[in-house]
């Protein structure tokens, strides 16, 4: 499966960075045979989610020349850097070359604050949803969005199914479904309870007072 | 939420772990109010996963006294641990006073080697199935299964099922549901392929020859 070979695919890191929102994506793409995954942030060191991980990104934001396609994870971090112009400025950058610009809960703001969402469809974690509006964005309630080369997900958990999603298209829906099989994607989530819509009206109002 | 303080959870790192098999069940228990989750190794330090993502581990294994939960995540490197004498010692004395002992994918091997899984019902990555047959479990093909105190869960991503599982039995359903909606956890991946019985039998010979 050499047609992968070269492909290098770009994750954003930064602190209070949301853990699942990276490594979702980072477990899929690390999968694709002779592709290179790197985690890039402002600076090389150790970042962390705000809890107990930790990790260690070796490559500033320019470092990696030219990725074929780059992610931006959400996280509760994302808001202090939406006016960070070394930031925006790497995204719109990169975006210039990219097979696909991405971003996963409410990495899409990022993405949003870089002047990428004007006038297209794309989708966040659903209590960004309001934010994300504000920047012209034209929200759309999906588990992921493709619009042009920019594919944006839900929250969290989404940026699993947008990976495999994208693989689909950079390479063939044969390997998306390999590395399906090989990292045993078969949800069986124990509850109802995913999105809004579906949860108990109890458990959606319980959860807006805690993260407001 | 106060009935969660002091809850301990420990997730047990090692070189060539599989990134989503701790990462995810360490997204859903982090998201309990007043738990608090550590990663823990042989030694502090920097583990990598065999590819691109390093996390910092700063716990030694019998720092953590007395942990709540124990989860042993798969990977590559779990074989060349199976005979490691500090690590089996440590999962029997956890185990003692655990309320849960789990596993994702490959992990159970290691819980099998210390002798935890003799006649218990307990799954793994389908890859796996015949080398844990070999401690004498009762291999069972669910997403997880729960015998006794301990909880194992079939391959990478299924650690995100069985925590929020774990979590309704620790707690209640409710808090499961407020933490599955809190990450959007309302998966729909693009194809049918996450398990040998439900991919396309193409896909599951091209695997096996890979993995082999």
């Amino acid at each position: 499966m050499d047609i992968f070979k070269n492909l290098k695919i770009v994750v954003f890191i930064y602190d209070r960075f949301t853990a699942l929102d990276a490594i979702g994506p980072y477990e899929v793409f690390s999968r694709i045979p002779n592709a290179e995954v790197f985690f890039v942030a402002l600076k090389p060191g150790i970042y962390s989610d705000g809890q107990t991980l930790s990790i260690e990104v070796k490559h500033s934001l320019n470092e990696i020349e030219k990725p074929d396609v780059i992610v931006i994870p959400g996280g509760f971090g994302i808001d202090s850097l939406l006016q960070n112009r070394e930031i925006l400025d790497w995204i719109r950058l990169t975006h210039n070359t990219t097979q696909f610009t991405a971003s996963v809960c409410s990495g899409a703001l990022l993405l949003a604050a870089a002047g990428l969402l004007k006038n297209i469809k794309a989708t966040t974690h659903w209590n960004r949803v309001e934010q994300l509006k504000k920047y012209g964005v034209e929200v759309v309630n999906k588990r992921y969005v493709h619009d042009g080369k920019i594919i944006t997900s839900a929250g969290v958990s989404a940026g699993i199914d947008m990976a495999l999603y994208m693989i689909s298209k950079l390479a063939n829906e044969k390997l998306a479904q390999i590395i399906q099989l090989s990292m045993e994607y078969d949800p069986q989530p124990p509850f109802n309870s995913g999105s809004p819509e579906k949860a108990p009206k109890e458990i959606v109002e319980i959860l807006k007072k805690v993260i407001k």
